[in-house]
């Protein structure tokens, strides 16, 4: 008994190690959790109340057409209802991208160093993953990446915007800059998961063309990272053909209901911004305050310069130690950097006297 | 912008159409659901207990590995953690099944009409279906099936038993000789969705071999279709391949902590079960009443004899004009049969008045 080709190929990884399975491992009862950008603030008390009264219900299947949500979404977006797809997270969303677009043997093309899960999907799916690096500043190098996608022919052009897990961001401007300078056959996946932290105004207006497809999420900013739930915005076309192999059951229903009361709440979304801004700050002052710089954040994380990855990863362990649990990149130039997640005034606490400790024992920062 | 080979090839179509697409087109408020096998009799009170006290924290993603839902899965099986497979229901098993299993072109063989989201799968990852009709007492016809399994060379050969839509169940006997008449190189998955309404003894004790998955759900006798959970038992080989392409967050965190107290409260199961059975018998008696017949259920839904498919297709539709939303199966020999979910006794009063109004109105059933 074989596995396919593509999948006997494969080598067993996964993207993520979840904490969960950190605490086992070492046998701890808590963790601070600031390595996987979720949402300290939580989810919107009206979204909590929502799902509350419905819980009793969850002997039936949800809505298969997210009706109300996507109608929900249509509205905030101004689009039609078609153009919204609605998935267990973006995570699902990008494998039905690759698996709708990328033929077996093709070429996607990513940041080398971003979001792993869309690397997963395109090695996982039988095609060739190419990245372009980070510029020095810690952005998607864009020309860099137009440039390997038309070398290669790419059919997938991936870009998340805000940039995880550097934090940056790219304006408008910027982005229909870069996707009038991809090959005219290239799809643009933008992976917009942070884009409820940014500017709205600076924001790239949602435009529906057949090559982009945008996707969002609710486990972000709406603090619904459990529920597993997200959506794409596209053309009609596009929505029709990943609808054409989408998993049709596979939202929670309570998630459907969770993140229709969520996109209601403004005053909550409202409140988790200036609360992320305020964690964005506070890093901040606490990497000056230890000789060091970030990298200018856009989303829920900052990277905060450890001088090199050596010292990055000690640093990352020693915080897991002391029962701090963060990230950060695996790829030069960003792999000296940590990357934290906002958390609360109490979490940023932990954090910052676990830091200034782990710091302390060692060595000082020293930035190139 | 064109999608790829396969997806670009599949013709638009969803497996099911769900009751609130129904719903909406028809401007109607409420529907009495008996079409989905879903569990009238709702979760466990101690699940939905776990599960509110959890909603807080739904801005954390679920554990990724789903470790102790599978440890208390593994426990009640009598076999390893590692080979238990936890994902957002047996769709999504069954897709990452095929993904696996299944090379573009490949054949799998089902029986013609049983349930379609296995051949959606297939098709939509660029496999054939290949079929073998039920038997006309409404069995799975296993010397048929494993016939075209080696007349096609196939790949993978699905069997639901319980099956689904005929509600009929072969022992442990009958399913050993079936795999063991199978090709050596063809994966058996044996959809058990319905297994926890079967006698346990009857039913055959999990094996692990490589060419065999089983796959189980939360859906049905456990109450939670809309938390979207389920499992698979196999080899550690088969579950460390299907890893490799698993969506590895797809599990929404609040299904996991429902599934887990669901699985403790035994108490709440064997009341299901004895409310199903009485829900069986109440369909048997009525369409005893009505003069006609059913084929004898393992499950949580009934299917009786309308005597054609036109009069099944015509009974169907005039009881959701009604308010009653069943289902019925699609393909011969079973076409002429409605399908009914056990309802709880409301629910059950509700559509017999409605199937004796509709039925008398119209002409007697005819069963050939």
């Amino acid at each position: 008994m074989r596995a396919t080709r593509v999948v006997e190929g494969l080598a067993a990884s996964t993207p993520f190690i979840g904490p969960e399975r950190l605490m086992r491992e070492r046998g701890m009862r808590e963790l601070v959790r600031l390595g996987a950008n979720e949402s300290a603030f939580g989810p919107s008390p009206r979204a909590v109340a929502a799902m509350t009264a419905e819980l009793e219900r969850l002997a039936w299947y949800g809505d298969p057409d997210s009706y109300d949500l996507r109608e929900a979404l249509a509205g905030r977006v101004t689009c039609q209802l078609e153009q919204v797809l609605v998935a267990s997270g973006i995570d699902e969303l990008m494998g039905l991208c690759v698996r709708a677009f990328l033929e077996i043997g093709g070429v996607a093309v990513a940041t080398r160093g971003t979001y792993p899960t869309f690397a997963y999907h395109v090695t996982g799916y039988g095609g060739r993953l190419e990245t372009a690096a980070y510029t020095s500043e810690g952005s998607p190098d864009l020309d860099a990446l137009a440039a390997t996608a038309r070398r290669e022919r790419a059919s997938i052009v991936y870009l998340a915007n805000p940039d995880n897990p550097s934090g940056t961001f790219l304006d408008a401007q910027r982005v229909v800059r870069f996707y009038e300078a991809l090959p005219p056959d290239a799809l643009l996946l933008l992976d917009e998961a942070y884009a409820d932290f940014a500017d709205p105004a600076q924001l790239a207006p949602p435009c529906f063309d057949d090559r982009l497809v945008r996707v969002r999420t609710f486990s972000k900013a709406y603090g619904l990272a459990g529920a597993r739930i997200g959506y794409a915005l596209t053309t009609r076309t596009n929505a029709e053909r990943l609808e054409r192999v989408r998993l049709q059951y596979g939202v929670n229903r309570n998630a459907q209901i969770g993140a229709l009361a969520a996109l209601q709440d403004e005053a909550h979304l409202a409140w988790v911004l200036r609360e992320t801004a305020a964690a964005r700050a506070e890093y901040e002052a606490l990497a000056r305050e230890l000789g060091t710089t970030t990298i200018p954040s856009c989303t829920n994380f900052v990277c905060i310069d450890m001088g090199s990855a050596a010292f990055a990863t000690e640093v990352m362990a020693a915080l897991l130690d002391r029962g701090v649990w963060i990230r950060k990149p695996g790829a030069t130039p960003l792999d000296r950097y940590i990357r934290v997640s906002a958390g609360t005034a109490d979490m940023r606490r932990t954090f910052a006297q676990a830091f200034r400790a782990v710091t302390a024992e060692r060595r000082s920062i020293a930035t190139p």
